[in-house]
């Protein structure tokens, strides 16, 4: 099957701005970053550092342990730019890029510039804390997107050298051992997945199956060197070791590393039919989703280890929240999608997409949050101890890069996650203005029309290369539609709904056309009582888009905001970042008192409260926000 | 004038067991935990580490650098149980112990046991972060409260040489130094008031007027020996140095650290008449009070340096709240009555005691609290990463015991902060049952009868020495009693008030009696708008006692929990905790919904909410526990 992401032209509606803005503004913005030459970002280095293992300059190897990831992880989004849009510039670019790559590699297949230059007696000796296994991922990843979006093999011949390598190195009879953060395993089924070579997707098994279990891998290998600084039981929750995978039930430890490693199992589950493998994303999934996640799709409730905590604690300030870890959601969600046609996979890929990934980058493209609380309050945000990684502002880049490419990749490959086809079935799981165009049996293609996410319908238009074309089409009904319509032509659709999915089977015609009418209504949501942090309080959400209140729409204060119990909700057009709808919506404001605690109430005047989407807050500068608020 | 605490005899009311308590349980256990005669405690060490000092012992020094202050802080407790209630086989106790501790002193003075076994040529290197100085300053006040309470003058000569060598190490024209963690100023002053040696007080004033003044005493210290590890702001913040400070409006950094120094601050000030010192003072305590305090009179909202945050910032499940912040909260608000009689400072004091510090003590005597949250859920407090401090349960004793030592002291002396004569004027400032006898030109007696904290009246009755007393009588009017009556023999009382004062002024002969009723209605308390923790939410407290709610009381449920705004507060007598009043509170019960959000309202149901006073929560064994609930 041809590649989705060029069989799929988004139109120019909501998210074919961003992917333009991906495509014309944050990719080219990222290569210069990657190559320092962006005044007053963050030094880079990345791309020098493979200049510097390649031979071809002079220097010290600069940046984190997993800088490379920082170039693989452009080159996949660059590369996914190039499917959705070809740009013989880009590519150019690209493609030496790539060239480089290949200089930098050893002769053995070995690439990871941190240790060519730095520590070449060090290769593949800390497992844990060092991150080639996860560089390799990445590269991997890049090497995939590249080839299926331009069939150039160079890269794709780079990451095959870099696997094979791998796969000389570790396994049943090799060298024991895991990688401490996850991301070789999907990388690898992936390779399987362009390649058909097994042996990668046996590889990925092998880390998935060794994992957790006894020696556990990171206890020997910190024994070895002596290391004894870390609480084992930290370090087996950080690095989702505590036990073997199939026996985990609670998500623990770094988010990102946590979703990164659930996509692993779910692909590999897959492809192996793993009936054990899948009981076990599906609890992991079940704990994240249903303890351990924000309104806003957001994942990690501490800094301390950009980490998962305990059930039901989310608190909405200190949130750790990564923009990747939600990008990383979003992969175990359209992998388990894969696994099983159900509504809440898709739901979270989309809760998480529209509002902290999207959040994750200013409306320009130019600056980025890696944290994405869900409460600001200038003067402790990013200032208290506690608060310092919860910005109110977003930064030009990071030191610790990882959040931009990520959006960057989402974004320009959007597509494989709004659609899936299965023999004559293709389903819809996120909704795009755009023209999808059939890879399978079937022959055609699917119009979709929508303003979503702030329109109310998507109609679906047919256009059969021959006479008809008979398939069944799987709309997703989104959880918060209460009452979805869809039609056929106008008339109520005969659509069979199973988890969550409707399933229209007919002939389309070119004359065709289903459409799908949400209540979009703006609605209050009411997190679990257990969660502390939101007693009393409530969020608004409109279709997708979680909404919040920030300071520059309500008098410089969002704290003193109460919202009315019954208050009337109203739904307004705004001309702001491009047009948007805010929700206005009836509530009190209490009035500041003189004295840190008083015995006498408040007094508090009638306003009107005005929300705006989640993805929109801090685009005009530092002032308070907040998703939850409490109700009188 | 005779020790205040041989002339108030506590009855045995309220405060009456507590001392009790404190004297017959808490002081004898605390010596065995110093002795390591309690199983399963935590090693103490403190007192072998004085044999070792003392060439008694053979072995190793053990626990922190600070471990001597146990010691320290268990002499001056005891020797204020033995101004309280002379006990011969206590007092032996405690003078073996000081003859232990004789015998540990250097020749020149010097004392301090990690020093001296462990590190001799490391004495005074490192102000900043060893505790050289905030061990002599504990000692010292051990020293003048044993001569108080015994008029022996062992330990008190100990401590003037110990004082005598710090005078002639510090200083103009000798080393320059500050104390890292601040206690030796202020227990120099109390020396100094004990002896009548000025220099003393010239010493806490130099270590007072030196601190963060150029060139900084603890960057140059640091940078002496290479140390570039911690942030050089954060650090001076840490340690209350970030400016001159006479400079300094906010507090900042260690909390525990930072009140002690204020209280030094303080009595410098009032000794010195120091009109710039006292204005800082005024500054903080205003930054403390109205920005930076909990409502249960705890202070420290960030477990990273045990540290004040920002203006505003009073998490209630992550609070540090050290026990021994709000003993040195009271020891900083005793002082500033010293330099300014406002009932803020003794509200303040009363709202300490009565909340946080009884808290930090199990009934029992035998547990202690070092942090006091005003949320706790178990499985998250103490559990997750961000709430490890948290315990939803009270340890048998911290490798770290500055806190259950504090306790002891400030119960045994009681008296100290009830009362203030100055000339003819007898301030009550905490209502305590028992009986004083005037230390100062008016002789004879003063009789309080009260049930407090539960009973809303006190009564005052006097016994002179000759037919009658001519005083004036200040009688604190507390701040969350809206109606204070006063009566003089049952007739409306002529009382001038000044400053949250009732000063009645007469010849009091043995049949008159002055009786204060205060209004005691159970009370919603609202925090400041700008609190985000208790945005949406009220606490309760009648009289000083703050209250909260525990799943104990409450089907094992607290944070389903919301209050009726207009809702009947009803006050009930109770047996448990030999006799408590608990709050009954009309309220609604969120019921548990199955998913994580919810678009729709979650039932509820009418219950009633039973709230018992804080100071007893965590009694019952581990529950959930909230101060402040949220109003509907």
């Amino acid at each position: 099957m041809e590649d989705i992401l060029k069989r799929f032209q988004v139109s120019d509606g909501f998210f074919g701005q961003y992917q333009k803005l991906v495509l014309n503004t944050v990719i080219p913005y990222q290569e210069k970053v990657l190559k320092d030459e962006i005044p007053d970002a963050e030094k880079s280095h990345a791309i020098e550092n493979f200049k510097l293992a390649a031979g071809e300059a002079e220097g010290e190897f600069y940046g984190f342990v997993f800088q490379d990831s920082d170039v693989a992880k452009w080159l996949e989004a660059a590369s996914y730019g190039l499917a959705v849009r070809p740009d013989e510039e880009m590519e150019k670019h690209v493609d030496e890029v790539i060239a480089l790559v290949g200089r930098a590699q050893q002769p053995n297949g070995y690439l990871d510039t941190y240790f060519t230059v730095k520590e070449p007696d060090k290769k593949w000796t800390n497992l844990g804390d060092w991150h080639e296994l996860y560089c390799a991922g990445h590269m991997i990843e890049a090497g995939v997107a590249n080839y299926q979006a331009t069939k150039k093999t160079a890269l794709l011949s780079i990451v095959t050298k870099l696997a094979d390598h791998i796969c000389d190195t570790f396994g049943e009879g090799k060298r024991r051992g895991v990688p401490g953060h996850p991301e070789v395993e999907l990388a690898l089924v992936r390779l399987y997945q362009a390649t058909g070579n097994k042996k990668y997707l046996n590889m990925a098994k092998y880390f998935i199956d060794t994992r957790g279990t006894e020696p556990e891998y990171f206890t020997e290998e910190a024994k070895k060197q002596g290391d004894t600084s870390r609480g084992w039981k930290d370090r087996l929750d950080y690095a989702q070791a505590y036990a073997p995978l199939r026996e985990q039930k609670e998500a623990r430890g770094h988010a990102v590393r946590a979703v990164y490693l659930y996509s692993g199992m779910a692909s590999v589950a897959k492809e192996t039919n793993d009936v054990s493998l899948i009981t076990a994303c599906k609890n992991l999934w079940e704990n994240i989703t249903e303890r351990k996640m924000y309104v806003t799709g957001a994942i990690g409730s501490a800094y301390e280890g950009e980490a998962f905590t305990k059930d039901f604690h989310l608190p909405n300030d200190t949130a750790y929240a990564e923009t990747c870890a939600s990008v990383g959601l979003i992969f175990f969600a359209r992998r388990m999608l894969e696994l099983e046609k159900d509504s809440k996979y898709a739901d979270t890929m989309e809760r998480a997409l529209y509002n902290c990934v999207l959040a994750g980058m200013q409306l320009d493209g130019t600056r980025f949050f890696y944290v994405n609380p869900l409460e600001v309050v200038p003067g402790i945000s990013g200032e208290a101890i506690t608060h310092r990684h919860a910005l109110p502002k977003r930064p030009k880049w990071f030191p610790c890069a990882c959040c931009p490419p990520n959006v960057a990749r989402l974004v320009a490959s959007i597509a494989k996650y709004a659609w899936e086809e299965e023999q004559s079935t293709v389903y819809s799981h996120l909704f795009l203005d755009g023209t999808l165009t059939l890879g399978g049996d079937v022959k055609g293609k699917i119009k979709e029309e929508t303003a979503y996410p702030y329109g109310n319908t998507v109609t679906y238009h047919f256009e059969p290369e021959e006479e008809y074309m008979e398939l069944t089409l799987a709309v997703r009904l989104p959880y918060w539609s209460e009452n979805t319509k869809i039609t056929v032509n106008g008339e109520d659709a005969k659509a069979e709904c199973r988890q969550g999915y409707a399933y229209i089977t007919r002939k389309f015609s070119d004359k065709d056309f289903v459409t799908v009418t949400f209540d979009m209504e703006a609605k209050r949501i009411f997190a679990a009582e257990q969660v502390a942090a939101d007693s009393g309080k409530i969020a608004f959400q409109r279709g997708p888009l979680v909404y919040c209140a920030e300071g520059v729409d309500n008098d410089g204060d969002v704290l003193g905001l109460r919202v009315k119990k019954d208050g009337v909700i109203t739904v307004t057009d705004s001309n702001e970042f491009g047009g948007i709808k805010k929700i206005e919506v009836e509530g009190e404001r209490v009035q500041s008192e003189n004295s840190l605690y008083s015995i006498k109430r408040p007094g508090t005047s009638a306003v009107t409260i005005t929300l705006v989407p989640y993805y929109v807050w801090g685009n005009r500068g530092e002032n308070q926000m907040r998703v939850w608020m409490p109700e009188v």
